[in-house]
């Protein structure tokens, strides 16, 4: 029986990829005015920065900024001007500024779930810019526990069920990541609802869930998540 | 009566001010070949970016990189080479490689204090730098708890007696910054062990404890916390 259901912070509750994306197209702009865009594949150079750093700076806003400079340097051979780093810097305080804004329909979707459940919110990356969002965001109150953690792998999600004393199959995961947020519950025996949101990061997009899985539902939006919930419960009996 | 003791982690455990006062060296070399530095004072200037971006940063290496770029740029007035600026990231970057490396005699003294009573680590800063500190450090099991935090005030610390199950009188906190682990836990009610580490950054030094309150005691090195608590119980009765 399912008793406890988690929710994913970026892109479940609020938006967050859509800000990052709009920071690389800023970036490539400026990067643009020194090489010729084509030939370099900015995008690709930074994806590829920011893994090499995932282990040394985490998930982020300021590990994206600081890989943004350190790919601004390379992919220019040094040539970028200091005013233009700045600019780049000034890319990545904005994404850290931006207001937080709910999904649409998100708020009643939440508090239609909580009616019947234990909620806990379970969201990665930074500690400090979370911790901002989840004030901002006006649904701390819904929530019994806020877990801001800096990986959302089989270990993690171990660790947590442990400290709410729930057992896998009596815990659900509704997000947007399959990786982070679907995969790992779902091979811990748990259950997932899938929420697309219409950006995905590509360092989200890998993962090994068969789509069709008996423990995963998929909510094409949030006012579709309590029904989502409502059937996986009916299936866990 | 004393049951509860809170161990801070930088500093207090293992070195960590000393790395970060060697990467502003570092870097005020880098920006000394562009300005004068006993004009341009770029200590003063790098802590007042950092103070500025610690709302939007909050603590930790990769705010501290990104501080100090800024600072380059602006004390260099945008002069500063693309390569010199990789050089600055660089500095950032050694500061969150450095291996962990305990204080001396701290292992047992931690081990002293913990056959007596339950231990809690609770750290602040960056949450990927710091798990991956408390990681390296080997004193994980010793502490029932592991709260790493972005800012410790009063309400941190009442958050987390709340979390303990703890009354602020039978906690006692043991760490180098009488602002961040002694002062707000003092304030609540609670007793506070003192050890001075022999750097201390400039936010840290602002307090308003005095430094002989009843409720704190002083410890030199680590191999006096388990006498300075066993004092302090004492007092509490």
């Amino acid at each position: 029986m399912i008793t406890m259901i988690g929710f994913d912070g970026d892109d479940t509750l609020w938006h967050s990829e859509g800000y990052y994306q709009e920071a690389n197209a800023a970036f490539a702009g400026i990067v643009g005015r020194y090489v010729d865009l084509e030939d370099r594949r900015v995008h690709e150079d930074m994806l590829g920065t920011e893994r090499r750093n995932l282990a040394l700076f985490g998930y982020g806003a300021k590990g994206m900024t600081l890989s943004m400079v350190e790919t601004a340097i390379a992919v220019t051979g040094a040539r970028i001007s200091a005013a233009d780093i700045h600019r780049v810097i000034e890319i990545g305080k904005g994404v850290l500024q931006h207001p937080v804004e709910l999904l649409p329909g998100i708020r009643a979707a939440v508090e239609a779930v909580a009616a019947e459940h234990a909620l806990v919110l379970i969201t990665k990356g930074d500690l400090f810019h979370q911790e901002k969002k989840v004030a901002q965001s006006g649904l701390a109150d819904l929530f019994r526990r806020i877990e801001i953690v800096s990986e959302k792998d089989i270990g993690t999600y171990r660790r947590l069920f442990d400290e709410f004393a729930v057992a896998p199959m009596q815990f659900l995961m509704v997000g947007n990541s399959l990786r982070s947020d679907i995969e790992p519950v779902v091979r811990l025996g748990g259950w997932g609802v899938h929420v697309p949101y219409h950006v995905t990061w590509s360092h989200e997009l890998e993962h090994g869930l068969k789509e069709d899985h008996a423990r995963v539902a998929l909510a094409a939006s949030a006012q579709a998540i309590p029904a989502a919930v409502a059937a996986l419960r009916e299936r866990a009996g």
